[in-house]
């Protein structure tokens, strides 16, 4: 299954059967809005508190997952997850709902694609025939987190991206209709000492670059081999440094192929600085907007790269600079 | 390569080629100090944070298990591992150290099993040749985190823990000298309702005895076909719920196999209420002392539940119960 230094083939292509995506109100006003399975029009979704609310999206989503795959909850086997808050709470919360074995995962903002990686391994190697796998963050939760809480209105800089609220999950199986895993690259800590967490898009691109020439020289492929690279959250800022790091690897990628899920979620005129970011960023646009572009076949195989800022609020505190990692997963889709 | 519900059998076994054990002065002052590779005199591992600390001895237990191994860092295909800290800092950094692919796990104080078992599944299919897997704790930075930092002298109740000041590594590959993984056993969240963080042995206790439970079932297997059956952290409080809890399962177990990494780290007299707890417990005490007996020919077939409390601060604060998880892999090592 091993190729190169750190990507996979999966022979068998395990199959993507289903994917569930719940977004915030402020997602649902952007243009992804239709790709979504359930847009909430309040921030706290009903719950007393944001964490309760990304945990209630998270049990929604594996929810709109399985019942779209025509399964049951108890047919899930494993559930692979992780998020941003401490200790990866919602995830936790949300595996105990559905009552599934659990790999707890943290990649920070790369955890989609971590959980879509190993989950692949999972079903290519007969170690389980169908799991869930996924992520999610809320804004609020979030921002109270790793800066300050929103209602303290904070500035931010232009580099500064926003906390996608947002939850996606995906059901994978063996066979069966939806797009395949075909391959995956295990991203290496790339830390080029960037310490400003209002920069994560900075911070991020260099591990960005360094999984997309592993996967392309571990797989003996380029870029034109794929209808879309996606990465998972560097920005408008971020991809631009991407952008130029590739061209002095010597792989430039089209700019007609070539985006990130933090640019594609909000409208031009949504106030999120340089674009979207979180766990959920890179799952719902993912899950929603990218893999429904496959199955209208306006897309037959894609490259999604997940970027994760591992820093903590105490990390940064003691002066450290941020570590950064990014996970990348291929997806085929002939209909 | 799944059996039953949620076991997964390794049919080629997967071998531990080396381990890395590093502990504090405390631990070194316990029974088990013979076991482990590096016993440091000094809490502050010379470092200026205790997060520093938990860190650095992380790179030492890597840098220990490579050795032993016979290999060098860039033979080391992956690393897999977390840690108690707020988005598992430490092993990020320690990944940063290694320079290797890495997944970031969470499983509080189950992530030695959960990384052992996902190790030994990524040999198994290929999918890696050597890894390293492991995690670690350090008593002042996680006491801090959780509850109170330790200087502060907080009184606790007798049915706390200790939090294990240590690092556990182990590098896997798939032929060589070294006890052997055969089989492993992924945990569902369990919830008792407890919401006691000075209680964690009762919390962890019922999940434990599930993933035992499970255990036996999926393989077909009796607790006879083991020389020893130990949990992770669940202490003296704790070992005695999940003892009983298992008779009203109709699953006694000995009491002369079964035992409880919390209760072997530390002599009686030392002050450490109901028992060793955090992730560098069973990570310690298996590849150290428990891998040493089977290296010795006085263990032949061990099965190792490492059990988690996946709580945080904030989770605890919000008055939500403390949900729990227990990873179990079996081990076997014939001369």
């Amino acid at each position: 299954m091993l190729k190169g230094h750190q990507s996979w083939v999966f022979p068998s292509k395990p199959v993507i059967l289903s994917t569930g995506t719940v977004v915030g109100p402020f997602e649902g006003k952007g243009p992804l809005a239709e790709d979504f399975d359930l847009i909430h029009g309040d921030l706290w979704v009903g719950q007393d508190s944001y964490e309760k609310a990304e945990k209630k999206m998270l049990e929604e989503a594996c929810e709109i997952a399985v019942k779209k795959a025509g399964l049951q909850k108890q047919d899930i086997q494993f559930f692979l997850g992780g998020d941003l808050l401490n200790q990866i709470i919602s995830c936790s919360f949300a595996a105990r709902t559905m009552a599934t074995p659990y790999l707890g995962l943290f990649g920070a903002c790369s955890t989609s694609m971590e959980g879509l990686a190993l989950g692949a391994l999972l079903v290519e190697s007969k170690a389980a025939k169908y799991l869930i796998c996924g992520t999610a963050s809320h804004n609020a939760a979030v921002e109270k987190q790793f800066r300050y809480p929103t209602e303290y209105g904070a500035q931010k800089p232009p580099t500064a991206q926003w906390t996608v609220t947002g939850a996606g999950m995906a059901v994978l199986g063996p066979q069966g209709q939806g797009p395949r895993v075909i391959s995956a690259t295990i991203g290496r800590v790339v830390d080029m000492g960037i310490s400003d967490p209002f920069n994560m898009g900075s911070a991020m691109a260099p591990a960005a670059v360094d999984t997309l020439t592993a996967h392309f020289r571990d797989l003996d492929l380029s870029p034109s081999d794929y209808d879309l690279i996606a990465t998972g959250d560097l920005g408008r800022v971020g991809h631009q440094i991407a952008s130029d790091l590739l061209i002095k690897h010597n792989l430039e990628i089209p700019e007609e192929i070539f985006t990130d899920c933090g640019m594609l979620i909000y409208q031009p005129d949504q106030p999120v600085m340089a674009g979207g970011s979180g766990c959920g960023c890179s799952a719902v646009v993912s899950y929603g907007h990218i893999l429904n572009k496959m199955k209208k076949g306006e897309l037959k195989k894609v490259l999604l790269i997940a970027t994760g800022a591992l820093l903590s609020p105490l990390s940064y505190q003691q002066k450290e600079s941020i570590p950064c990692i990014a996970h990348a997963v291929a997806i085929e889709h002939i209909q």
